[in-house]
C-alpha cells in the first residue's frame, strides 16, 4: 500500500532515500531549503549507478507547516546532521499525526534516545544506519556514488513495527538489512565510521584509500575496530541485551570492504574540507564518553576523537 | 684557548650557538644568506632569556669560499635541516682544513652516519642534540625562547674528544650535557621528537600544550615515548653498546617537561605552518625503518609516521 512520505533535512542522504521511495510509488513529500528554487524551476534529479531517475515536480515545501498542509504523512523521514537534533520540534512536530512513524537515517550512538526525548510520547521511531555514498551535486541534483543500503532498527527493537520498517522499502533499489538489535547496529556502524571518517579526516582530509592502503593506518584502524568492539559488546551487556558485536567478522568484512572503496570520502572529510561542522559528539565523543563510563579502555579511538576535536573544533 | 668557529646553516639553532660562542670569547664566523644584508647593516641581535646580546659587525659571508678566506677554523658547527645533508661536501668542504673538528646540531638518527660519509676520512665529528626553543624574528635577529642545551655525543664514542666538544662551550651560557653514546642520545631525543612534533603537526600544527593537556594526547605520546624506547634498546643491543635507555626515566622526564612548555610550538609545527618541508626521514621513517629492521613492533609510531607523512608530503 502506498504510503505517504515527508522527508525533513533532504540533502544528499534525505533526498536520495526519499526518491527511491517516491520511485517505487510512495508518495513523497521534500522539505527543502537551499534547492527549493531549484527543484521548483526544474525538478529533483538524481545520478546513480543504480540508475538515473527524475521527479519533475514532486511536493516540495519550504516549512513543515506548509509541507503538512499536504495532508497527514505516515512516515516522517529524518536526515538531517546529529548536529540539528534540538531543531526536531519544530521542524518535525507539525507532520505527526496519529500513528506517524519516524525513521532517522543519522549517525550517532545516542542519537535515537535523543530524538525520541523530543518526539511526543508513543511515537514509533526507527533508527536507519545509511551505508551509501551520496553528495549534493548542482542545486536540484544528487550524486549517488557507492553502495546504497541501510541497516534498519526499531528504537525498542519490537520485530512487528520493524517489519513494516522493511516494508516500506519493499520494491525499491533500496536494500534493507534488518537489526534486531538498534544499539548494536549502531555500534556496528561506528566501527567503519570512528577509525574511517577519523583518521580521513586526520591524515589531512584524505580519501580513505589514503588510509587503508597504507599498513600503518590499517593497522590502526584495525586496532581502533577492536577497541569498538569491546566498549560495544560491554554497552550491549550493561543494556541486558543478548546480542553481541562479532569482533573478527566486523573487523574483517569493514577493512575488506573498505579496501574496494578506492578514493571514498566519507561524510565527516567532506564537512572538514567543506569548513562545516563535523558530527563530532555523534560519531567520536559519545561513543568515548559510553566506553569511559562502562570503564573500557580505548585510548586510540579516545586519540582519534581528540585528534578530530582539535582539526573540527 | 679561543677557537675559531665557522657556523654553517646559521638559522635559528646554528645562530643561536654560534653567537653564545662568540659571547664566550671564540673567533666566530658565520656563512649566511638570507640575512647577509641585514647582518651587514646592522649587526646579529639575540633576544633570550638568559640574557639579550649583539654582534655588531661579525665576520659574515655569502660562500664557503668567501668564508674559509678569512684562514682556517678549528671547528665547523653545522645547524643545517637534515634535508640538507646532500649539500655537506659543497658547505661544509671547503672550510676542513688538518684538525678541523665538525659539530652538527642536526634531527635525525642516522644522521651521523650520513654526514660522516660525506666528509674526509678521519674528519672527527661530533653530534649535538639541540634542546632548545628557538626561531628567527626580523632579518638579524634570532629570538631564543625555551632551554638552551645540547646533550652532545661523539661519532665514535671516543671520551677524549668528546671532552674536547664539553671545553668548547666552557664559560659559554649553552649546558653542555656529555652523552657516552651518541646513538642512544639520538634515540632519546627522538622519545620527545616523534610525539610531540608528531601530534602537534597532525592535531593540525597546534603547541605543545594543545597536546599534553589533552589526557587521550598524553597517554598516546606515553605509548608513542614507550615503543621508541625498546626500538631504541634493540638497537643499541645490535650495535653492541652496552648502555641502554631508561625507559620510565626518560618518560617520566619527557612528559613533566613538557607540562611545563606551555604554548610552545615544535620545529616541525613551524615547518608545518609555515609551508616548509618537514624533517619526515629524520625525525620519523628512518626510526620507523630501522625499528623494522629489527623486528620491533611500533604500531603508534608508524602510524604518527604515516600521518605526518600525509601531511607533509
Amino acid at each position: 500500500m502506498p504510503q505517504r512520505v515527508a522527508v525533513v533535512g533532504a540533502g544528499a542522504v534525505g533526498g536520495y532515500f526519499g526518491m527511491r521511495l517516491a520511485e517505487a510509488g510512495h508518495d513523497v513529500r521534500f522539505l527543502m531549503r537551499r534547492d527549493y528554487e531549484a527543484v521548483k524551476a526544474g525538478g529533483l534529479h538524481l545520478s546513480s549507478h543504480l540508475g538515473d531517475m527524475s521527479l519533475d515536480s514532486p511536493t516540495i515545501e519550504r516549512t513543515p507547516e506548509a509541507l503538512a498542509s499536504h495532508g497527514p504523512v505516515d512516515w516522517v523521514l529524518v536526515g538531517l546532521k546529529a548536529t540539528a537534533i534540538p531543531d526536531i520540534p519544530k521542524l518535525v512536530g507539525p507532520l505527526l499525526s496519529e500513528g506517524t512513524r519516524v525513521l532517522a537515517i543519522m549517525n550517532g550512538l545516542t542519537v535515537d534516545d535523543e530524538i525520541a526525548a523530543q518526539l511526543p510520547e508513543g511515537t514509533s521511531l526507527f533508527g536507519g544506519l545509511g551505508f551509501i555514498g551520496v553528495i549534493r551535486g548542482e542545486l536540484g541534483r544528487i550524486l549517488h556514488q557507492e553502495f546504497g543500503a541501510i541497516n534498519l532498527g526499531h528504537h525498542g527493537d519490537d520485530p512487528d513495527e520493524l517489519q513494516r520498517g522493511v516494508d516500506l522499502f519493499a520494491g525499491s533499489k533500496v536494500e534493507i538489512r534488518p537489526e534486531p538489535s538498534l544499539l548494536r547496529a549502531r555500534w556496528e556502524k561506528l566501527c567503519w565510521n570512528i577509525p574511517f571518517n577519523g583518521l580521513c579526516v586526520i591524515a589531512g582530509g584524505v580519501p580513505v584509500d589514503q588510509v587503508i592502503e597504507e599498513p600503518p593506518l590499517y593497522d590502526a584502524a584495525y586496532e581502533i575496530i577492536r577497541e569498538i568492539v569491546d566498549a560495544g559488546n560491554a554497552d550491549l551487556e550493561a543494556h541486558g541485551e543478548t546480542v553481541r558485536i562479532d569482533g573478527p567478522r566486523i573487523a574483517n568484512q569493514f577493512l575488506t570492504q573498505t579496501l574496494g572503496m578506492g578514493a571514498y570520502r566519507p561524510s565527516t572529510v567532506i564537512d572538514y574540507n567543506e569548513g562545516r561542522p563535523l558530527e563530532l559528539e555523534a560519531i567520536f565523543r559519545q561513543p568515548v564518553q559510553r566506553a569511559s563510563e562502562l570503564g573500557v579502555g580505548v585510548p586510540m579511538m579516545s586519540m582519534v576523537a581528540s585528534l578530530v576535536g582539535k582539526l573540527g573544533g
